[in-house]
């Protein structure tokens, strides 16, 4: 005798399963047919939802309906070989596979004997990955260190500025409160998220410096150094320095290997964020930008950016496991067992702020098989070549100027006429729906940028988009 | 001509993809096949993996044997209709389809402007949420409140400390760090997570109070109140109380209306979590456990614990928006646009820690449309009873003992014999892999925890794990 469900069966969902991944196949193949950014307005989305949940369930084919005529039009298309706007997030179908069946599986791999493969493959693709991108040793399990998939780099940079602060207070902060005036560094181009880690921890911003940057928009190291011996000398107790690779603004690099000897002298933690540029790592021919890197103490980057792999992705090493555990752990009764207590297996709820953890190393895996190192190369090469022809482009034209060289994929440019000029004629590209870029600013002029990295992007879309700025940029 | 790629096509992705669902679907029909707890020793699975990436591509195949022969037993089985550990982490088909399409859109939903429905859906799906568990107007968006997904209730737990934090402070603590003597209450029933958030927050656990429980495991809201007096004498500032609606270890229910009282009287932040047990307020029957509701500033609760939501989707209502976006905005200009400018609408990455963010709101929506709210009540009906008639049998033992009457979904009970004899059943239970529980300590004691959510659990389930645990008990 059936016993009475509201399940969904499992033939059931072999028929809308599939109908789901047909779903997915026909929007990538159509993809350019939508606008790039979404033209909703304002609360248009929610007007054309039911005001309250239904009392009976629904059958799934209405649910598909809704997708194409509710959500779509609401849907910014980062997925679109023509988005070139704030940073890839490109992702791929071996990813969105492994994540489907992490979906599937639902285990919690909070701690090892939750799900031992887990961590136990989490543990083993971050070490292929740390080889795979020419890192020191210490940062791989089978050293001191080892990495650990958090949701964003914003979870990174709290997750080092913790265990920062821990050591600099001999682990008495996470008990008494911070007792010390704690300092921290960062370019005056680092990426929000310090600021916000740094808050968050309890150190305050005014006890965060923005060091100046050079006329690359890196990091001065001799400004670092100087502010460093005013704050010592003012009875402030210096305890973390994040240097970036490639910021969000202007894909800026700071200089490792000065800021290490800087870090390591004055014995604060060197966190590296390379969140949209590690990927370049890869290939060797960009390795010598992380030179120095021996000297930090984490290091993130998010394939989840620029590597094919589905959000939410982010990768964090750290040189000494037992500093991050020692900020981190917690052993209530419920979760005590024999594999913990053995200290034989990471539990790797110890290594960051959540609890619960989804299964998130097999899209990566899946991803990492699929392309194989050649193919993850070449793809990252590509979109570096497409950035230098769209820099020739620019710097070919006699209305618009490049602002920085692009070392990656980030092209920063603008019409020679000024500032109001450059804000209405992005706004002017991004309304005819064909292409969408965003802006900053840099030595306060308005800039704009040109990501190239989603997956699909070739170089007639890129070509197209060029055309199409110029001729907007003629119209206006 | 076909550019160079080492892509998936969408062809491929059709064809891969719909195995990919007949395999999920193959493992839900086979389940109970595989040992629940997963067998496998420390090391095991990473001696089964290559030491290094894969330099050339591996067709899709060899992936899913792999998933196979080397992810299966490493694998604790969560979704097993015989996994009563911990908590419930159940998922349904639905959920596993709207993640998927989630996975296949691929964008970003930090602010409104990235993908506009991805911010109003999710406002909307938790109004509705709001409304199906009876909780106050304050937490919906159409009043001053509102919700966002979180991905865990440690998370939610540490966005409620900041907030708090930072209202006891005028919202200095984020410019000054922490300048006052700060502290926070919860039970020594509260779950670790509190704890960790209280950490990381810069409080200091000195600085966190373990309030005395009653004979239920309640907090004894006459104790907070007496240690309020008497910090505030000591000089310190109590800023923030957590109040559970089921604790961990027993599913104690703090008395939420009492607890409110003195949070308003004393000024403190009142966050509730209902990580858990929250689920059971789609049941009308159940909410008068949270009253005095309307006293709080914040609440959670996690669909992916015990609504048929995958991980990661935990629900944070806060009564008073304004509060939480002051304690997390940050606006740099590269986020800079003119929605955000008018101020018509949310940006969701000023309500958490993260920037990035996943369009988790579609699977949840997914789940609430395919039950119904009726469907969701019809199964959460059903797993408490599944518990009380669990609870029933213990009764009726002669050699075991319930420890606590359960209200909701988890059983605490107890072989009569001793610690020691019930820690080797629980196990000699677990090592059979016919099914899978987990114990805490109360009063010193060990105890077993018979959690009963997953989504396929039946009566003939229970039954035949409690048979095993007698036939156990006797053997020892």
């Amino acid at each position: 005798m059936e016993t009475k469900n509201y399940h969904m069966t499992p033939e059931q969902f072999r028929i809308e399963g599939k109908k789901v991944i047909d779903w997915i196949a026909d929007y990538y193949e159509n993809i350019e047919k939508y606008p790039v950014l979404s033209q909703v307005k304002p609360g248009e989305i929610q007007a054309s939802l039911p005001l309250s949940a239904p009392q009976t369930g629904e059958p799934f084919a209405r649910m598909m309906q809704d997708i194409d005529s509710k959500i779509l039009p609401g849907i910014t298309h980062w997925q679109s070989p023509n988005f070139y706007a704030y940073f890839p997030s490109n992702t791929s179908f071996p990813s969105i596979l492994g994540d489907l069946i992490s979906s599937g599986l639902g285990v919690q791999g909070m701690i090892w004997a939750t799900s031992p493969v887990a961590t136990e493959l989490e543990t083993r693709v971050l070490d292929w990955l740390a080889d795979m991108m020419g890192m020191p040793e210490k940062f791989k399990s089978t050293s001191t260190g080892g990495g650990v998939i958090q949701d964003t780099a914003s979870t990174s940079a709290l997750t080092a500025v913790i265990a920062a602060r821990e050591r600099a207070t001999g682990f008495r902060s996470n008990e008494k409160g911070i007792e010390k005036k704690l300092t921290a560094y960062i370019s005056t181009q680092t990426h929000s998220s310090i600021e916000k880690a740094i808050k968050i921890a309890g150190i305050g911003r005014d006890n965060l410096r923005l060091i100046d940057v050079d006329e690359k928009f890196s990091m001065r190291p001799e400004q670092l150094k100087k502010q460093i011996q005013e704050d010592k000398a003012a009875g402030f107790t210096p305890f973390f320095i994040c240097a970036a690779i490639g910021t969000t603004s202007s894909n800026a690099i700071d200089p490792i290997a000065k800021i290490g000897e800087i870090a390591q002298n004055e014995n604060c933690w060197l966190h590296i964020d390379a969140a949209m540029s590690g990927t370049a790592m890869l290939c060797p021919e960009y390795r010598h930008y992380i030179k120095g890197v021996e000297l930090a103490d984490s290091y993130c980057f998010n394939p989840h950016k620029w590597m094919f792999t589905n959000f939410d992705c982010d990768v964090f090493w750290v040189a000494d496991r037992e500093e991050l555990i020692n900020s981190f752990s917690i052993l209530p009764e419920y979760l005590r067992n024999q594999a913990t207590e053995s200290g034989q297996v990471f539990d790797y709820r110890d290594w960051h702020v959540q609890l619960g953890r989804r299964f998130r190393s097999l899209k990566l895996w899946f991803v990492i098989r699929h392309y194989g190192v050649e193919g993850l190369q070449f793809h990252i090469r590509k979109h570096i070549a497409l950035a230098q022809k769209f820099t020739a482009w620019v710097n070919h034209s006699d209305d618009f100027e490049i602002f920085a060289e692009p070392p990656f994929n980030l092209v920063c440019f603008r019409h020679k006429t000024g500032d109001d000029f450059n804000m209405q004629l992005m706004n002017m590209v991004n309304e005819t729906g064909k292409a969408y870029f965003t802006h900053t600013k840099l030595n306060g002029q308005v800039v704009l940028r040109m990501s190239i990295g989603q997956t699909h992007t070739e170089e007639k879309h890129v070509k197209a988009t060029w055309d199409l700025i110029k001729k907007m940029a003629k119209k206006l």
